[in-house]
């Protein structure tokens, strides 16, 4: 029988973790807070790996591996930083067990206890800039354009497969550059690249913006974000990008020569996406039936199933599903023909539905009679009876359909559920209520954000950009206000 | 001025670090025992990587990600294993810093112990066999062919540059199966996998086989190794595959209902490779101008370096070196165009043979009136003049020959430092003299293997497979031996 899902209606948060575990994307582990990564939602991770990768590296990155260990002292030297991860980190205290005495398995080896305690990196940037100190001299040297692919830990109470996890696994950019401009230019740039990556590959459209001061990285001067709505009306921030001025480079006296002979700071940006883009997959465009996979970071994008009878029916199904199947992987397709004879076509189809492949073929011997095949599309799940003369070029082509309108269903869900709010209680109704994206003045004050946040739970997401400068008057205390920001729920 | 290296005559250790360092491999971090990867070396791992990955894909196997901590009881459970890792392990024992209250930076907080330690993963098996409890029921779930690709901590006191370090980058395969045959047979086909790959990739000649009983790794019944010698005539061991019977199974109570219906434990297998590979790259092939790439894993295969008084001279060198970049990119091939006006090209030219890129074409006035360039190859430094309308055809043929000469010439080395040898003194000279690899017999006792370390620091590399049997004496108690095996001082 087909693996039941909770439906969104009767219980979101089940349907999510159903899909997440059901599709077997991952589960949780013996360790609290630390997921397994199964190897399908693994495979989705390759394919978001290999993209940013390659956009990375066309941009002038390379990539390198930093300790998984940094100095607990080096923590202090940045007084935010500190702040933002002291709470939440795991910490290796000895390096050794021993037989415990009493005979029942082993304990720590107290004689084996670390000078200084080294914390897991919860992000790299101390470790990392205290490479970069013995690493730069001279303008010549700069910039450093460094990518790291690495496993982080963060020591969350409340977790969620993917989305909040003490373990997880990202890409951290870390560079260097002589000027404020060119730095400030660069955490724009991967800004983009991230946006460019999540729209047109995740299909998942996004709104762009600075974070306040109070939503800032911990020792960032700015901090851009891109966001995203989720199904359920809340937000869903899938990366940063963040200037980080000169912090970084005073707290560990880096310095270089410039063209014109002086002594001058470094200035530093830093970037990030995580494996909670698997959970914004999920969330924004799954369904009740199981996952929907945008063409482009699907690992599979065809699976053929056979509907047979006899076995000389299957004979002549694989041999036209293998000739189908060569033709598809000409034009670049990865294809899976499933011929397993454990599973009846039912269980198949409602299989490969769950774990969102786009496309499926099948075919019978009322096909092979008539040279056609059956195509059903995950997005919608329509169903076409198609000429076998035909598919290789209508395959391509409807995997391009599904790309588009997956984003097009999201956008067209986010404008749906987007207001321009100004009255207070029209506020709280929509943040208590269905939730969705609020465009509402504010006065600019930390403490107002704090005060809205307690009564709502909605947060700005992001000061957007481009938007047009507009006096009003702020949701909240009526003070005077020069744009609208963007307020929601958030993951 | 070029980098300058100790030779391997005058200090071979530090001729080692030379090249790690100066080639921007690698350098000691601020956490004792962990290294920094550099871009170029991280580059090479890449390589590795992309070959490795796709064997491992080719022969069935898929990715996935455990988690990063072992709860430390889980260790108990497997009694070699813990007794194998437990002296060198980072255990992570708080969650949470707290200020000082002495207003001296961060402390640890006291009050976030966690209930039980977590061990920072030596190596995975243990949480990886608690996962596979819950996949597999029926003989229906197996085998299970999954591979991870992680970093490691094994908290080792003297500590080298790739060779040995506290935190280490590798791979590492984890295989469940119905029967011992089955897992028998794997652990020999990733053996061939991993040969293949340091023979036809990484140009190193390797001696294959079994491990000896004191040899194994922790937990497995039988360990298949292959071992290479490096310029001074040790042994390195580059990667291992283990036959790991039932014991974790049994550890962590995985059985399933064979076709029979029967109720039985599960086979197991695993397999790794880590960055300790680029260690051998350096130490079987670099020579004292620096690294030499076998191309196969080169991250750049040609650079070319334009020789020019004045600036119209380099604008008609740099059109013909686009040209030929871009044929030789067609072929498939990494070309970098080294046009820097910051470093001489006799800088230039020190700086590429330090990085051991197989080939660079240098490009002056001459050049260009002759339609001509000069081609030098790494391996034997030699330099040709060829004229640029063969060039597209010359290099990658040149580049198939220099992966060859690479090859031939360790395996040359390595058969002119090898022996069998029966006499005890020749065997303490050789030890203690030049080293090289020695076959002789033994009489299958860890006593005596235990005695022969201790008084010449040589072990049991091997017991190389396919070597006829052969009745002799032990070459240190004169008890009676079977079969030679192969011994070596190994890093």
């Amino acid at each position: 029988m087909a693996k039941e899902i909770t439906s969104r209606e009767e219980n979101y948060s089940q349907w999510y973790n159903d899909i997440a575990n059901k599709a077997e994307l991952a589960e949780a582990s013996a360790v609290r807070g630390c997921m397994v990564i199964k190897p399908y939602g693994y495979a989705i991770w390759e394919k978001m790996q290999a993209v940013l990768d390659k956009m990375f590296k066309d941009t002038g990155h390379v990539n390198a591996y930093f300790p998984l260990f940094i100095p607990k002292s080096f923590f202090s030297r940045e007084a935010k930083h500190v702040e933002g991860f002291a709470k939440e980190c795991a910490i290796v205290t000895h390096y050794r067990l021993k037989n415990d005495p009493d005979g029942k398995g082993v304990i720590v080896d107290e004689d084996a206890r670390l000078e200084e305690e080294l914390i897991v990196r919860p992000t790299s940037e101390t470790i990392i800039w205290n490479s970069y100190k013995n690493w730069i001299q001279s303008w010549r040297d700069l910039p450093i354009l460094i990518n790291q692919w690495a496993n982080i830990v963060r020591w969350e109470m409340r977790t969620r497969l993917f989305l909040r996890t003490a373990e997880f696994l990202w890409q951290e950019g870390h560079t260097a550059h002589a000027t404020k401009e060119e730095a400030q230019q660069e955490a724009l740039r991967m800004l983009d690249v991230y946006v460019d990556f999540v729209e047109n590959y995740m299909a998942l459209p996004v709104i762009k913006g600075n974070k306040t001061e109070n939503e800032r990285f911990a020792g960032a001067e700015n901090t851009y974000t891109f966001e995203s709505m989720m199904q359920d009306g809340k937000a869903l921030q899938s990366g940063t990008s963040h200037f980080l001025g000169q912090n970084f480079a005073k707290a560990f006296d880096v310095t270089f020569t410039s063209k014109e002979g002086k002594q001058e700071y470094v200035w530093a940006t830093s970037w990030g996406v995580t494996t909670r883009l698997i959970g914004a997959l999920i969330m924004a465009h799954a369904d009740d039936n199981g996952l929907i996979l945008p063409p482009k970071i699907a690992p599979i994008h065809v699976v053929i199933v056979p509907i047979y009878k006899k076995v000389e029916e299957l004979k002549i199904i694989s041999e036209k599903a293998a000739a189908i199947k060569k033709e598809l992987e000409k034009a670049g397709l990865t294809v899976k023909y499933d011929d397993r004879d454990t599973h009846k076509p039912g269980w198949k189809f409602a299989e490969y539905e769950l774990k969102g492949v786009p496309v499926r073929l099948a075919i019978g011997p009322r096909d092979i009679e008539n040279n056609t095949l059956e195509v059903a599309r995950r997005d919608t799940l329509e169903k076409k009876i198609i000429s076998s003369d035909t598919i290789t070029a209508y395959v391509p082509q409807l995997l391009e359909d599904i790309q588009g309108n997956i984003f097009n269903k999201a956008l067209k869900f986010r404008e749906e559920n987007t207001y321009r709010v100004d009255d207070w209680n029209e506020f709280k109704k929509i943040m208590n209520g269905k939730g969705g994206f609020v465009y509402a003045h504010w006065d600019g004050t930390t403490e107002t954000e704090l005060k809205i946040k307690e009564e709502t739970k909605a947060t700005i997401r992001c000061i957007p950009f481009g938007t047009k400068p507009e006096t009003g008057k702020c949701i909240y205390t009526g003070k005077p206000s020069k744009q609208r920001v963007l307020f929601a729920v958030a993951y």
